[in-house]
């Protein structure tokens, strides 16, 4: 048997390169030696959700709603209730995605794999003592935490840990003010942990407009979360937290998958991809957390679709402009394209478009003295960028990719119709305003 | 001193008219006697919004909250207080107009106002005794409800009053199953009143997909919502319910305001105006409620948008095929362009793609136990519809207004990069499924 394509990872790229692929009619063959979904279904980004939204809940009873005209006594978050919740959402998913697969006729192979060289009809990957070939190889697999030379690292927690865990502690520190690190101190401070962040860079939230990053930092300190700016961590035990979560970035896992055997190209652990996924060894493509690129769930999707899509001999390219980026926190912020920041840092001339989120209707409706704003960067007339600080950012900012993927001009962007009231509308107000 | 425009009426195609006007240098002058910001701000709209966001924080206490690990013991609404911050919201968003209007040098007479017919250089307006002289008149003076010749209709509620409550009614009849009428069963069922709605035709939500409609009545029966279908209400005093909202639909305000004075042509009471806003005569034009054409804010602001630019000599064409519609509802719904039936009926060949809101990962994150879809319509490869029941289905469906606003293709929409994970991600699966 030779298959048209073997995937190395079950993760978003991965899963979806496969259901894809294996519509189309390809041999298609899946290696995940964990569970489907890899970090983001099963450690990352939908637990997370599940929890915070939790932690949503909490908030309003836990002194929230009194703004609404809405109080109750005796609030209490069963963590552990929270987190058997979380767990079964997190199978279903799992479980959809190993239907979706089924459908598409892919075999799946539940163990580690590795390319173990050239074959008569293309590539070999050895999996438990057996070797499968196939015309096409596609790698997906991923990510893992960064963990950075500090003494008493091994007793931190990375994603994986914190997001298994049943009981608050009553002191969290988190080496890492990046998304992940601010997620997880939105959720412990929500349900009742006293939380320290501490961050490296003069501000939040990595690459995130700095205005975004410092005003919801405010926003927390609020809340009572400590930030500790310019801090580097020299050893664990110092920080004195009952649990330290260590989220300083993530980097790609290519270790100990036979990427020498056929000589990939890498660069500090990433493997080297072009526009069209293609890595520098024809026959096989990268997509995902592993080429080191953009490292989101989302950018995975979409270049595995563009991956499965050159393999098919549809030309595809992947752009990486007009990619959207989340923090679940509350207020959720989001970002897509240039700040003005990395706009001048890349010499385009740049303006900018600021706005209250209390322009919005419903925003003051739903965010009883609230903050946030929106951003546009544009480069003229063409948007290049857009950030936003308030709820529901994280569900309006894809109407800023629609935008942005057809480079809408600025008189096309005023005809688009936005519901009323809505917080979406704020887009427009913005635009209109530019 | 000549006007460059006068508008008849402050709500949101008026004032957005003359915001954009005034900020374009016309001599604007708004004629309104009530409260700026019309229904919408202030007796519809806005203040539901406000007040269905404390019903549902209530609603999460109410057990809403159990599935998610969270509890809490007496949960209390204070309605009295919901309404005094929903006031407040209300109170300034008005001052909010009024800031934008004064500082686009909009002069506001805040009288009825009356057309009187011709003037030397153009039309002539009295209001108070002035008669004030424009060169253009926009006509922007809204709806009002429609009282179906029932016995003791005099007795009813309109949105108006059912706002200004202070006290939750124990029992709370519904004439009418619209939007209107299905938000404030909502409202009013979270708050604790047994809500019956009377419906005459075999659905409810009006135009909106009978499968959304279908599944959204379902589930307000759930929560308790009794729904007469089918039913030709004779007597209001048969319903035997301390209170009754008469909610059947509205109709264009255009009597007291001298609209014969000009010969303008109307149909039924609604203003006749063409994609120019232009009515039939040279110099008239009219947008919002008061043409009858949608009747929603959002449309209302649009069409102001394209007289004014009409009235700067920049042409500018209304298209009403990528109009959202919204149910603020919880869950709520939300359609835009053609469904399969409408499609049908205007002999245009389409297909549905229908996928359940739980392939999401974040709808099933915040959403336990949710049913919920979405359904695209397209004829070919065009989307031409698409309708939705989810939370937060007003928040997402702009993206759907870029989408078909562009008329994008199949292909393109696929390449549209949607954050993960978001309940806005649903549009790329269906895309996906079609």
């Amino acid at each position: 048997m030779i298959y048209d394509l073997s995937i190395l990872g079950g993760g978003p790229a991965g899963y979806r390169a496969a259901e894809l692929a294996g519509g189309e009619g390809l041999k298609t063959l899946l290696f995940e030696e964990r569970n489907l979904g890899g970090v983001c279904l099963n450690e990352g980004c939908i637990p997370s959700k599940a929890l915070l939204y939790s932690a949503k809940i909490y908030d309003y009873m836990n002194g929230g709603g009194v703004k609404y005209g809405v109080t109750c006594g005796n609030p209490v978050l069963d963590y552990a209730a929270a987190v058997k919740r979380k767990d079964a959402v997190v199978k279903k998913l799992v479980a959809g995605v190993e239907a979706g697969l089924k459908k598409a006729g892919v075999e799946i192979v539940r163990e580690h794999a590795v390319i173990t060289g050239r074959a008569a009809n293309g590539f070999a990957v050895e999996a438990a003592g057996n070797v499968y070939e196939a015309r096409n190889i596609l790698i997906c697999t991923g990510s893992e935490p960064v963990m950075p030379p500090i003494k008493g690292i091994e007793t931190c927690m990375t994603n994986r840990e914190i997001l298994a865990l049943t009981e608050i502690p009553k002191t969290l520190a988190i080496i890492g003010g990046g998304v992940i690190g601010l997620e997880m101190a939105s959720l412990f401070n929500s349900a009742g942990s006293k939380v320290v962040v501490y961050e490296m860079a003069d501000k939040v939230a990595g690459p995130f407009d700095r205005e975004v990053s410092d005003e919801l930092q405010k926003i927390y300190e609020k809340k009572g979360v400590e930030f500790k700016l310019g801090a580097a961590v020299k050893d664990v035990a110092e920080l004195g937290a009952e649990k330290t979560l260590a989220s300083v970035g993530r980097k790609p896992s290519t270790k100990g998958m036979g990427i020498e055997s056929l000589g990939i190209p890498a660069e500090r652990g990433a493997i080297i991809t072009d526009e069209l996924m293609k890595t520098g060894v024809p026959g096989v493509y990268a997509a995902g957390d592993v080429n080191g690129r953009h490292m989101l769930a989302h950018t995975a999707y979409r270049e595995a679709e563009v991956a499965v899509n050159n393999i098919l001999g549809r030309r595809d390219i992947m752009e990486y402009n007009a990619i959207p980026s989340v923090i679940y926190t509350n207020p959720e912020a989001a970002g897509i394209g240039e700040t003005l920041e990395s706009a001048r840092q890349k010499a385009i001339s740049a303006s900018e478009t600021k706005l209250p989120m209390q322009y919005s209707g419903r925003f003051l409706a739903e965010n009883e003295g609230g903050s946030g704003f929106i951003k546009l960067v544009w480069s003229g007339a063409k948007l290049i960028g857009a950030h936003m600080l308030g709820n529901p950012a994280s569900e309006i900012v894809s109407t800023l990719s629609a935008i942005m993927y057809r480079e809408m001009s600025l008189n096309q962007i005023k005809k688009i119709i936005f519901p009323h009231p809505t917080v979406a509308e704020i887009i427009k107000e913005a635009v209109f305003h530019a």
